[in-house]
């Protein structure tokens, strides 16, 4: 998908949401068990009730790998289901040398399909490139996350420049490639951050992972990162796949999706 | 596998050799595309004629994951295959928050029964910490990769230590887990770095790759890095496994992997 294509979504949906798709075989309803992919079955349900109120969809590799063989069978089966329209986000967080890195870039892009996949950029730019040989498919690299441990490293202060290590991450990451193709993670527990982050790069999307159940804040998140083309995409897991946990797990999903489109629309309504 | 068993099979072998099991469908000989498993039976031959030689095998799960889920029932069966008192890499650089690592963990230690993993840093102790609470099982951490882009962010100089940030991943991690759970890459194009790695992490295993394909030097490796314990595990892929392109290649792959490990010998006889 390309830029033009996303930010029409943005607008036509009144919407810059995106569900994660963090499926887990232990949280699923206890009734899907009876179904021959309980996986596939929860995610497709999930889609039908929050497809009107999300943009993107992101499913965590890791949630399906755990499965086996037969977990990627269910993540097959649900891109397959989602429909072209609606971005999707492979939230693999590869990084590797440059023949291993195009052959994850074949995984998602071609094997699965997806729009884009999250990259790790420890091991630097021939780790990323492979990625970006894909018209209209997207890199999406770890910048500043949402977690504890992003103080470790990310946060270290560089001698040369006075940077902080995510913050060069960015810089030179813009070299490799522009804001039709790149993309950054950005927590949003870091909300303070975003302001310096758009700064440096006032035209990418920034995807923000950390709303609800890790804590971050929507309406700082916006206050700091919004541009005129929208540029967030704010992911959503548990708080809106588990929302229910029964029959009516979908149904409380969709109301959870709803609520934070209608805020959502609020401030799409202003740019 | 516990380091006791680690450090007695290198020396029953006589060999620190580990063959990456980088097997691209593209790649193997023809006639095995006869096979309902062409990925595993040419894994299956490779372990048969090398396996008197390496105490590691490292599969790198780019080249599974490319084929689908079908690429992981290949992974399956060959993991199955290999005996349990060799050593198994899955080379996967995941690195995430704490609760997907702590899936990644189980994918890897449970589902596939590796006795390791690769982990990316750049994400912090949460995201490496889960892995450390499986007894036994490794993490093998990203320290100073073997390819250019390692220039990129690795080997940017902080302002507070005046280390380069490799090094501080090497010195922080270092408080998460001891050398009996944590291992580093290190790639063997950086042999004149090992010495200060040496200096800092002097009981830890590192993991080299690199050598052959990629150009690093085996006996500059050995002559900076090994110990007492011989602390190093040398990967091969590309130079062992398609030594040979025909029906002999599984013979091609024995002959590759046992002059390295004659040249290993000569090293392990001066500790």
């Amino acid at each position: 998908m390309n830029r033009e294509t996303l930010v029409k979504n943005i607008k036509a949906k009144n919407s810059f949401l995106c569900i994660g798709l963090d499926t887990d075989i232990n949280r699923i309803p206890a009734h899907l068990h009876k179904e021959k992919d309980p996986v596939f079955a929860f995610n497709k349900q999930i889609v039908d009730a929050t497809i009107d109120y999300c943009i993107a969809y992101k499913p965590n590799l890791a949630f399906y790998e755990a499965l086996g063989p037969k977990g990627l069978e269910s993540l097959a089966k649900t891109m397959e289901y989602i429909p072209e329209e609606v971005f999707t986000i492979a939230d693999a967080k590869r990084g590797d040398i440059g023949n291993t890195a195009a052959l994850y870039a074949k995984t998602f892009y071609e094997t699965y399909a997806f729009d884009s996949v999250t990259v790790a950029p420890y091991m630097g730019k021939d780790s990323v490139t492979p990625f970006l040989e894909y018209k209209d498919r997207w890199v999406i690299l770890l910048a500043l996350t949402s977690n504890s441990g992003s103080q470790d490293f990310q946060n270290l202060v560089l001698k040369e420049t006075g940077d902080e290590v995510y913050k060069m991450v960015i810089k030179k990451s813009m070299t490799w490639a522009d804001a039709k193709q790149l993309m950054y993670v950005v927590g949003a527990t870091q909300a303070s951050k975003l302001k310096e982050i758009r700064a440096i790069a006032p035209d990418h999307f920034l995807l923000i992972p950390g709303v609800g159940a890790q804590g971050g804040n929507l309406q700082q998140v916006v206050a700091n990162g919004i541009n005129s083309d929208c540029g967030l995409i704010v992911n959503s897991s548990r708080g809106i796949i588990y929302a229910g946990n029964d029959k009516d797990f979908a149904k409380a999903a969709k109301q959870a999706a709803s609520k934070l489109q209608q805020e959502m629309r609020t401030y799409l309504d202003k740019i």
